[in-house]
């Protein structure tokens, strides 16, 4: 088994204006208690000061992050540079984020950095200067040439991970987007994404029924038997490992936790509502289905908390670990 | 404040083949333990040696429960008398439920009683001797007089309590069921639950959107502008303390929760994910808006395990207490 990166990982900055900044200096200042890879920023240099006291060196190569990782924080410059106010996002910032975004693929897929972890961005912001995809992880599907309908979301927590098979869209929109191609689609790439990314021989996947109990056999709703039985037949025939579906709100307790290694939700509250309850401070976001490893912290830019030194930098820290362990067991998969 | 009860508590067995006996023994069992006040069961006496080895006593009149509490579980005998297989549920076993819940709901009725817990039922098997009412809570309602509208279900664990608006319908109908009469129904019914049962002068009521995000400023869903904003108006206006709708996913974790009462739910898995994930063992039911007070334990009869002595009794000697807590903050008030 590989046990150490060859290259350092790229980390997108996001909004100068958010808490970006400030939770990745933190993660470097945290570098040696959490054993954390070498990494470096990709931003402005000068967004750095207001959130966070700590050093920068500017590098323009990658690779100089070794050098330079135990004793300041290396960032590659963009070259917009604007003067960051915490908390006031503003259309340069929102041109910085878009720029270390882009950057950042572009290093991943080079092969100068060994995984993609991205800082968050405001949306609003992003779309006043251009950028046209509902969100950071369909720009990065579409950079890498993979169709954002392959490109699987996964939340994880210590000892949860969840995959919501339909994301940001109104709950009554829901029913009419799940057939089985789709929950077909997202139980392989889950299956995979595991083997992939987490080192899982054979993942246990669990699908959450979409209706109360499940639908108790119908008398609550059919999706239950038109939709997801035949679907998780099919995948159980290819010889994937899944239950379900299972009444949703028994799934997520502790004891139930242990059973699989990842829960398939219907819907973005039935996926996040346990996640975040359980973890709301060290939960991650991770991108399957795409040839770069990508991870991100699962908040957003906190613009009301921003330049305070109150913001925790937990999720970020984790993200950084989880891009370090997905990036190597890809390489041992590739190796073996 | 009255910090005693001078009647016992009514508890009714529930399906004689499922775990009732059992945690209802164990929880007399743990009466020192947990400070529990003087209980009943209503039932058949024969139905307990199956489930539990502890010693019962026949008795006719409530009263003279705490003549025999110490020493052994008061049970109150019915009329029907079935030989008891834990696990295989039987029609004598569906009469002896109903007929126990019947009974019991009249000791609260009558004032023999200060409160009603009921054990865990069979729907499938009530509904096979007549019984025709979609739940417990619907038949409570109706033999005091009340509308099932108006009978409303909280689960409650350690430090989260939930009211889902809507119970056991696809999920497909919620949005359908969702107007502002309900909502409005639900929140006062809840601020005066927590009120009159649990010595709250002033609640403070969360509601969750119903949409990803709380809808986002109506870009994922208009239900939160079109239903949820204006009920809200409302019953702040008339007084009460209602915060929402806020993000599902971020209202659940611990410091969320610190800052209301009850969370308000459009649908079920959105409140039972949280109290489930939660709290699996020890959450409590308890509903609002009867003349008399009633708990149950958060569980059904779970067939699968009865008689193997391992049905953990948390979730009803929280239910016990519980009704305890509520009965004495209902005198408390009756008496101001």
């Amino acid at each position: 088994m590989i046990c150490r990166l060859t290259l350092p990982l790229a980390v997108s900055v996001g909004d100068p204006a958010g808490i970006g900044p400030e939770i990745i200096g933190k993660a470097w200042e945290a570098r040696h208690d959490n054993a954390l890879p070498p990494f470096f920023a990709i931003g402005d240099i000068g967004s750095f000061a207001p959130h966070w006291d700590g050093p920068v060196v500017k590098i323009t190569d990658p690779a100089d992050t070794f050098k330079h990782f135990d004793n300041a924080l290396p960032v590659i410059q963009l070259h917009i540079c604007n003067s960051v106010v915490p908390g006031v996002p503003d259309l340069d910032g929102a041109q910085c984020a878009y720029q270390a975004l882009e950057m950042a693929i572009g290093f991943a897929r080079a092969g100068s950095a060994a995984a993609l972890v991205t800082g968050p961005v405001s949306k609003a912001q992003l779309y006043a200067v251009g950028f046209t995809h509902p969100g950071q992880t369909e720009f990065i599907a579409e950079r890498c040439g993979v169709s954002k309908n392959n490109a699987v979301m996964m939340l994880a927590g210590p000892d949860l991970r969840v995959v919501p098979m339909t994301t940001h869209i109104p709950l009554a929109s829901v029913a009419g987007l799940l057939d089985g191609r789709l929950i077909r689609q997202r139980l392989r790439a889950t299956a995979k994404g595991l083997q992939r990314n987490f080192g899982i021989d054979r993942p246990r996947l669990a699908v959450a029924g979409f209706n109360p109990h499940a639908g108790e056999a119908g008398n609550m709703g059919r999706e239950e038997i038109d939709l997801f039985l035949p679907a998780i037949a099919q995948i159980v025939s290819e010889g994937f490992d899944v239950v379900g579906p299972l009444p949703a709100d028994t799934m997520f307790h502790a004891e139930a936790r242990s059973h699989y290694d990842a829960a398939l939700c219907a819907y973005h509250d039935q996926a996040l509502i346990p996640l975040k309850t359980l973890y709301f401070h060290d939960a991650v976001n991770i991108t399957f289905g795409l040839p770069v490893v990508r991870t991100s912290p699962d908040h957003g830019t906190a613009f009301g908390i921003a330049g305070q030194n109150v913001a925790m930098p937990n999720s970020m820290i984790a993200a950084i670990k989880m891009a370090e362990t997905a990036a190597l067991n890809r390489m041992a998969a590739d190796a073996a």
